[in-house]
């Protein structure tokens, strides 16, 4: 039988807090058997860059890297997250170590094609190295991945965490029995965004095209769950979204993807 | 026969400058065999530092790490520079991987004890991972190590990249032939602080006693060649001093140091 790895993801909302990042990393610490983490941003690069009298460089009204951003995104995100969270685990007896796609060359990118929007440093993921991470994975090594990546040619590349997670979730699919959790601020998704006691517990496709067609589901949700039902299609176990505690307690409400 | 490493250390004359790095990266990438990159800060933290508007903290006239300047330090030496070096060695075919002491907890370290100066967040080596470094070498990785470690506690500390590079040198000396090079802005050491072509070519310990007891090598030199030292008696094969382009060229005059 295939072994178990858990893929978790985290956002702002755990690593924007303190408290709520001790919380996190002592839950995730217990999780039994083989895991990963990937993180996203939060605030602090925002924060750094207007402290350093950067605005957000945006195009139309979306977010978009430019030199002087993927500095800041580099420092923040490689430095002093993936480090912080890092030895954060480690005060907590789980062997992490971090990375970024370029390290060992993990996860290959390219930066993204202009289309309508020149989005910059932005990198969109070609191809993950499943046999370093099993490597890491088989000396009880947890991985801890940032949301840079590179593209061979010794550009580094700012990359959607959530994407990250999917395709590091993919690659392992095929040796392993992999359950992927995307943790963010609400308990899963929503039926009405308002009501956090409206989480849908068990979404299909069938279900997911219903609600996105009655404009239920959208917004940011819409690439996140396509990520999701990617990754179930290409053999990904089980795909949960849910707040971080879902992590360590499995009584409160979540939602389960399935096909 | 045991197999070689190469162990290169590098300061801020080389990471400042965009062409020296690049030139540098080029030749490192070039040397044959098991290798292992060790970086410095540079002035990037420095800049970094001030144009956030703090001060670097000094004690009677010497650097300290507050809480503030670690973030920085952790953002420029394990975030910006440490990536920017990996990702720099990916594109000229050296499988890098870029570690600081936490990650896989490969460099354990304390809080520096507080004597006259309290250092702040500075750490002092205590232990070196030889298994996980070796296990990265048998697969053909080259671990980039910036001078960041932790204390298995949870708290970042702020170590001096030179002892990292001998810590690891004579971890490794028991299972590998171990060649330390440091790379900084002269050609080696010196008889005259002014005078490249003064560059002292074989340095023993007899001589080194005699020149410092001259005054001839003093200041920085001292703790640089103490640890050389220390290094080859703990079994590290060879230790070379000389500028960055020693690695390739022999030629030139550089330090070879010997007991």
């Amino acid at each position: 039988m295939a072994q178990k790895v858990t893929i978790v993801k985290i956002g702002g909302n755990v690593i924007d807090d303190k408290e709520s990042l001790a919380l996190f990393l002592s839950d995730f610490a217990g999780i039994k058997g083989h895991k990963i983490l990937v993180h996203g941003g939060g605030k602090k690069a925002t924060q750094m860059a207007l402290s350093l009298g950067l605005q957000p460089a945006m195009v139309e009204g979306r977010r978009v890297t430019d030199e002087a951003n993927l500095e800041i995104v580099t420092m923040v995100y490689a430095g002093l997250l993936n480090k912080t969270i890092v030895a954060g685990l480690q005060s907590r007896a789980c062997n992490a170590l971090g990375l970024s796609g370029a390290d060992g060359n993990v996860v290959q990118a390219h930066k993204r094609i202009i289309k309508e929007v020149d989005y910059g440093f932005a990198g969109d993921v070609d191809k993950v190295d499943a046999e370093l991470i099993s490597l890491l994975l088989q000396k009880d090594i947890c991985p801890v991945f940032c949301a840079i990546t590179h593209d061979m040619q010794g550009q580094l590349l700012n990359t959607n965490a959530d994407t990250i997670a999917a395709e590091i979730a993919k690659s392992l699919s095929e040796d392993y029995e992999v359950e992927l959790v995307y943790c963010f601020e609400k308990k899963g998704v929503l039926m009405e965004l308002d009501d956090e006691n409206s989480v849908i517990e068990k979404l299909d496709t069938v279900l997911y095209t219903s609600l996105k067609e009655k404009g239920i589901i959208a917004a940011g949700m819409l690439p996140k769950l396509e990520n999701c039902f990617l990754a179930l299609n290409k053999g990904v176990r089980k795909v949960i979204i849910g707040s971080p505690s879902v992590i360590n307690e499995y009584r409160q409400k979540f939602t389960t993807l399935s096909l």
